[in-house]
């Protein structure tokens, strides 16, 4: 089959072996995948990760144990875990010991005309979602992360930093829960699209209010955290979405001087990014920069990686 | 009065005027100040603070508009507040955005003959709490705040790196929640101080265990932040305590990805560190290295700073 391949550093499409299930895996055949933030750090050297990229995909199930899976449009849950070891034990398998993550650590990902996953890990694809719009599924539940960490009230002021793709999930995610809500971003066009749906914005170098209960820092960049730490109220809370192996130096007097929470949020739950994505609630369309194929996908991340480029999506 | 007076870095004990306390304040006669890691990081240039340093104290209270204050024993809350701004009606007068702090913030402080408190600050003092034992509030209330933020139950597997003045108060605060603690020093004597009390301890290049469910970074240096992310558990709890200016950097991708909260912590209760040191559920004469006279103040600070000293007393 055709894959993106990533070896040391470098990404190039190849021919490599179809992928064989495992008991309890589903064979995939991926008809849409999405190119993450995530991927272009791993091309960096996150995670010291080798083997075929991509973590957001929609497909069809062409091999499983569960006769009902057989020929269903499915999106996947990227930790593979053992159910078994303490994590798993404690409800909290997305921190597994022994995991394994699609096209992230361990297993090869979604940038391929087949993919292999847990049958568990699968969930059927709403038909009301369009494959561009189901392929959005895992980030979204990214974003639903943060509602499931932080019970936010309609009270609650909430900046959002960052107006890139995650961002923008996140902000639209948070605005189902409280209109008290600003966008940070760089990029008025970017901004224009959350302005769209109702959702306040402000240029990076406009004031924005001091104060804020919670601040999502999903710019992408180190540089984000420092910004989080000024707008952020005392006992506030500052999520942490951004994945950069980039050392930030930091004043860390500073949120000890306001007793600021600080939380780390990497995956969410499935079940209401679907129900979001397939009732519209959260709109990801505008979001699609531009589609490649798989045997360009090489191309696809070079894209993705372009400044004014938001979602990039590959169609096998 | 004799005061120890900060300008620009520079210590040294001197006549200043006697402090005249505006309404609502008590002047209090201090008759036993101690030396935190504060003053000595306030020496380095923290805060910018100039004028007389020193918050933690025990005095008798000469001037008072309740007469019930008079005569009085006293320890003494160190932030002083308005009581009208935002913060204050949302009940974190800690954090009031027009407070002066005693000895840190716009205000002088203990290292000096008189100081002045709003009455509302000062409680009184146990008789069965020495001298030397009562000065120790201010400490045990901080250590008291991280069980105050944190719901520990005696399950939950604790970490305290740092076994100096703090780390040791810390822990023994925990240890009266949980027996599952384990404290990470550096010093031999100061670990035997807390085997003395039956708490666990090891030294800082033996291994802990890994995955505690919280572990508190008392270190007093930039450097503990790092170990507290490899000791403590994914969606585990690091407090922070250590006030230090120096930047640290970080890989914040880490605490990202084992989605940890991590939790500033500051000022803390005063009425259940006042019951601990008086019922002697938290030990603290062992603590004492040293004791100087104020004329000798300077000395203290320049003793506080070398590294087998704990807690320093100035002695008015």
């Amino acid at each position: 089959m055709r894959a993106l391949v990533l070896s040391d550093r470098e990404v190039r499409v190849d021919e490599v072996p179809d992928p064989q299930p495992q008991a309890g895996e589903a064979l995939v055949k991926v008809l849409m995948a999405g190119v993450c933030n995530t991927d272009l750090e791993l091309v960096r050297g996150y995670m010291g990760f080798n083997g075929v990229l991509g973590h957001e995909f929609v497909g069809i199930v062409e091999q499983a144990s569960n006769p009902h899976l057989v020929g269903k449009r499915v999106v996947g849950e990227i930790n593979c875990v053992c159910n078994t070891c303490h994590y798993c034990r404690m409800e909290m398998p997305n921190h597994c010991l022994d995991r394994s993550v699609l096209g992230i650590l361990k297993r090869n990902g979604a940038f391929a005309d087949y993919l292999t996953l847990p049958e568990e890990n699968l969930h059927l694809a709403p038909a009301s979602a369009r494959d561009d719009v189901a392929v959005f599924t895992e980030p979204t539940a990214a974003a639903f992360r943060i509602v499931e960490q932080v019970k936010l009230t309609d009270n609650d002021r909430v900046v959002v930093l960052g107006d890139g793709k995650l961002g923008q999930l996140c902000a639209q995610v948070i605005h189902l829960h409280t209109k008290n809500l600003v966008c940070v971003g760089k990029h008025p066009w970017k901004l224009q699209l959350l302005s769209n749906l109702g959702i306040k914005t402000a240029l990076a170098d406009e004031p924005v209010m001091r104060g804020a209960d919670v601040v999502v820092e999903a710019t992408g960049s180190h540089l984000g955290f420092e910004r989080a730490l000024e707008l952020v109220r005392p006992e506030g809370t500052i999520v942490l979405k951004t994945t950069v192996t980039h050392p930030t130096a930091l004043d860390l007097s500073i949120p000890v001087i306001n007793e600021v929470t600080i939380l780390g949020s990497r995956c969410g739950p499935f079940r209401p990014a679907l129900e979001a994505l397939s009732l519209g609630n959260v709109g990801v369309r505008p979001l699609v920069t531009d589609t490649f194929t798989l045997n360009d996908a090489d191309q696809a991340l070079q894209r993705a990686a372009e400044p004014d480029a938001m979602k990039v999506l590959i169609q096998m």
